[in-house]
């Protein structure tokens, strides 16, 4: 059964729009690839992450959810991928026990290949790395055996953490320089409908490019647009690279 | 030119032995694959790291040269390696602007796609970090146009740290799980060769487990003999691994 | 109306004492300078930090938390700031969002130019680094402009956490020494209202005279007394200082 | 009153195997040498760690359970140790103020000498850092003179972090490498009544083997099998060991 | 005679280009404010980062020199800096006490307010932390009542460390964002005298910008364009800033 | 031979006054037990820690080495330990081999217990890493086998790194505290010899109080005075202390 199935990579983001600033590339690679690509976005990032719209007059919180979720889904479907919304609430995010058990689930259907999140530590952002702590304790979790043993297990996938706002205050260093140059129009599309945070348009265009040189730094290739990644766990292979 | 060249593979150890149980694995894995490897030691480690020698009558620092020579050239052999010595002493090594020359001709000839070397500290061993920084050095060297400006820069090849004796007290920390399961025959057979140090045998046949087993649970495969390393620059890549 | 109201300071203390051994200094310079300064308790420190009342026969929970409230309250009066109690109980201290929530709304009122916590880490006491997760999660909030939409959300105010009891374990490491000498004598009044804690007197005495010479040494003055803060986020600025 | 109790070590355990392969050395010396020991495991591991009973038909969570007691139980015995199962669930591991103040209660109770848990990070396990710090926080109580004020309040014990799995992905370094050999046979008869974790005696036999020699190496005695600890606190002495 | 003197800014660079690109606003800044800023170039950069020079025909070491000569001597111009070149060699930078010496005299004839020098660790380039190396042990000696006792000694000028080209990977974290924005035209054609190095134009272009949106964020001012500092010693303050 | 041998202690100090301020209660306590200690200085501190003695008129590099002589045997004279000048300059320190090969002498002779030296890194002071670097490095030397074949090798004696002046800039965590209140009459009788540093006198009694409140808070013992190490290896033991 699971050598009929598609390939996946997950993606848990803690607000909507984190994904596509700093995984979209990854995002449209995979999917290109042929791989099943699914982005669960764990809260809208309706209170702390929508400025622009706060400003807007008789705004609501069902108003900003609803214009965020669609933007999201607008860009997940521009890199090819689905996207799920837990709706937990943002600033701050609480994680229940419940949602923990729904990101488990999910884990035990998708049986991803490789897992996207935040950086470790964020002091701007206390949302980004509760995501990658529940993320990580949902990926432990479908691991053991006695959780709802009539399931398969789910093996050891790396986790993979996406390049958080201001690398250094995060104490993120980028172990993997990922080539996005192939997929960098389709990043640019899916990060341009989010109207509610047109000023970070140019500064991950940015990004994407450091990166690139940095890539190209690093190899004797040359990379235009780049993204970068933190392993939590060693790399596993039989040759290097 | 460059493109007729096989791919290649240098190793810069600081002691005649270190190369076998370090990267003994990555080093037959690569020369099976058809690489040209080459393995510069930049001492015998005859006044550090041959005891048992020291402890038969007569002896002197030529014979023991002699012996570790001939042990590690048969280790080298065995691995399908190339071996140069640089015979520059040892406890304490000290690395002349000549040697550190020398081994950037070498990479200028050899153009190496990895290099691998000794971990960044070492409270034990103050060669072992010597040899990396000079491996280090040399290829910052042979990256500059403006050194012998007839020959072709070299790229960025990756360099991956062998792990040390006691890895947590060196601050080393393992990025990549090296699969040499195939391999472990000659690894074995290779430090085999090397008769003052008897006691490494068992110590690194359990070191070769225990990275096995790790890589096993980093992964889902099932890999019996693994050896650790650790990148000092970012991994460039086009998908992850 | 932001720019009639007086500039001011928030101090989040864990316990009743804190904010006078660890930053009297500091509350007591801004409040000469005109600051509006507000030290928010979370706690009277009344079972964990009052080892002295606890060996008085008869003692109860009520007389301890109305000791250290009286005592807290002088303190604070010394200095020059004004005090609120949260009392949310000490040893261990839990967090309800509630109390988060009291915490933002004081923010928004406030609007402090800067914020003053405990240090991240504390083996040996975990209301410490709570107090400051509390003091951090806080000020994000009261920046989501969807929180309270109707608000003003606040700038980003520096944080700087005030020294530890022992600050090598508590991985502190100072990144400004603050020039408290010509308010020393109100800190030392303010912490000889603590007769609970005698014992710290000399203690924090030491400390300051400390920081006073590392002060003079990092710099070209002659300084007495000093207070030593590490910041959270990096300094904005014009010109170097 | 304390000076007619026996001295004791507290041992604060994840699951009903983890004590057995990282610190069953130290239990087995202790009580030889006449202490109370007591092992207090959160949880039987019996979601997470018992992969091979699940594996098996008709399996069900008390069976696991009951197993996992009962072999924890005879290894305890085998060390010479008292053990309590607090039976609090696994994967994921939660833990109340209920649970808690059970463990102050021991605290109070037992006036452990030293106390060993877990290391404070692990990336592939989150019941063991979660396990550690119930330990850390259960002794900070145990010390604050207003928690049940009736009862003494205990010293300063030394908390002492005993191996994790993948120790360089953990953080974890060994500040303390104790000799084992005298009764290396008792904990080698301990983990082997886990029947459920065959495949871990190895494993940690040779890591048992591999710390023996760096103890030999880290001093100028002969030491066949050690236990590596971390300190969590500063050793308090009148002389160098 | 000190009170008469100009306050004064060194920066100690190990190529001629390196301030240009990463402290250029701030000696602008200081030029404008009536410092005198002096720069100390310990090498022209002249085999390593003059690449596009050595890919002209008939190109020799003395060409490639005065080619750089030029350019940041014109560049310091721009910036309103004096520029001084001690000619030692690039890769690998070698450093003799004569030339320490040298440079503690301008320290002694200085005085500098401020001094800015490259990061502590550089895995891509070995001269950027031996100059900082040696831009610290020339402070230290010209602090020594001892050196040349008849002068005057120093006191305790601030280290900053600007930017290196990979900030994460050489383990650079910025503690200081200096706006640059009003001298950011000086800045952009003082590094566009690099003829040799165009590609950075833009690179550096994007650091800024980054580094600008970065100090909005870590205050409540709009900031275009900034650079970014590593504190090698704790700021001494009479107020937080 | 060794066996009639008095246990020893080695301490390396980089100038005449290191050891008394930073290990001289170690060096009493161990000479009060009928250790033989011996302090090596480097050097005199002659430039670089004799302000006082420089102000004064006519003042000679051959006088302030007499006097720093004079003071320094006499401040061991008091705690009870040989001292040696090797009287290789300061502020610029240098290590030639042949000071490196004395030290190996004095290490194969002295077969130390333990080995006491300063902290490994420190950026107000580059003379005391380096003579940390240079007794690490001697140490190692005298453990090789071919080095002086005909002596005997020492064995792993533990290194402890006492004190810097300003601990947290120098990433100095102490992992001991020694209990020194039963010598620390003799010791303030040695640091008040020190006529060129009084201003020390006065901070060293303080840090001397405050690893002692420390010391007592890390355990269950009262102790008035205390100095802090750090160790370089791990402890080995048979039990816990």
């Amino acid at each position: 059964m699971e050598k009929t199935q598609k390939p996946s990579l997950l993606v848990v983001s803690a607000h909507a729009a984190d994904f596509v600033w700093r995984a979209g590339g990854a995002v449209a690679l995979y999917s290109e690839r042929g791989y099943r690509v699914k982005v669960v976005c764990l809260s809208y990032g309706e209170r702390g992450e929508s400025a622009k719209m706060w400003k807007q007059p008789n705004m609501t919180l069902p108003k900003v959810k609803a214009a965020r979720h669609e933007e999201a889904a607008k860009a997940a479907d521009i890199l090819g991928a689905e996207i799920a919304f837990l709706d937990i609430g943002d600033y701050p995010m609480r994680v229940s026990d419940e949602v923990l058990y729904k990101l488990v689930d999910i884990y035990r259907e998708l049986r991803p290949e490789f897992v996207l999140s935040h950086s470790l530590h964020d002091p701007y952002n206390f949302d980004h790395p509760l995501a990658t702590h529940v993320a990580q304790e949902a990926r432990i979790i479908a691991q053991a055996h006695g959780h709802n043993p009539e399931q398969a297990v789910i093996g050891a996938p790396p986790v993979l953490l996406y390049e958080p706002h201001q690398p250094e205050q995060c104490n993120w260093k980028p172990d993997v320089l990922l080539d996005i140059s192939s997929v960098w129009e389709k990043k640019k599309a899916a990060f341009e409908t989010m109207n509610a945070q047109e000023h970070l348009w140019e500064y991950y265009t940015r990004v994407a490019l450091q990166r690139g040189v940095q890539a190209s730094r690093n190899s004797s290739r040359s990379i235009k647009y780049g993204e970068g990644y933190q392993r939590v766990f060693p790399q596993v292979c039989g040759e290097f690279s």
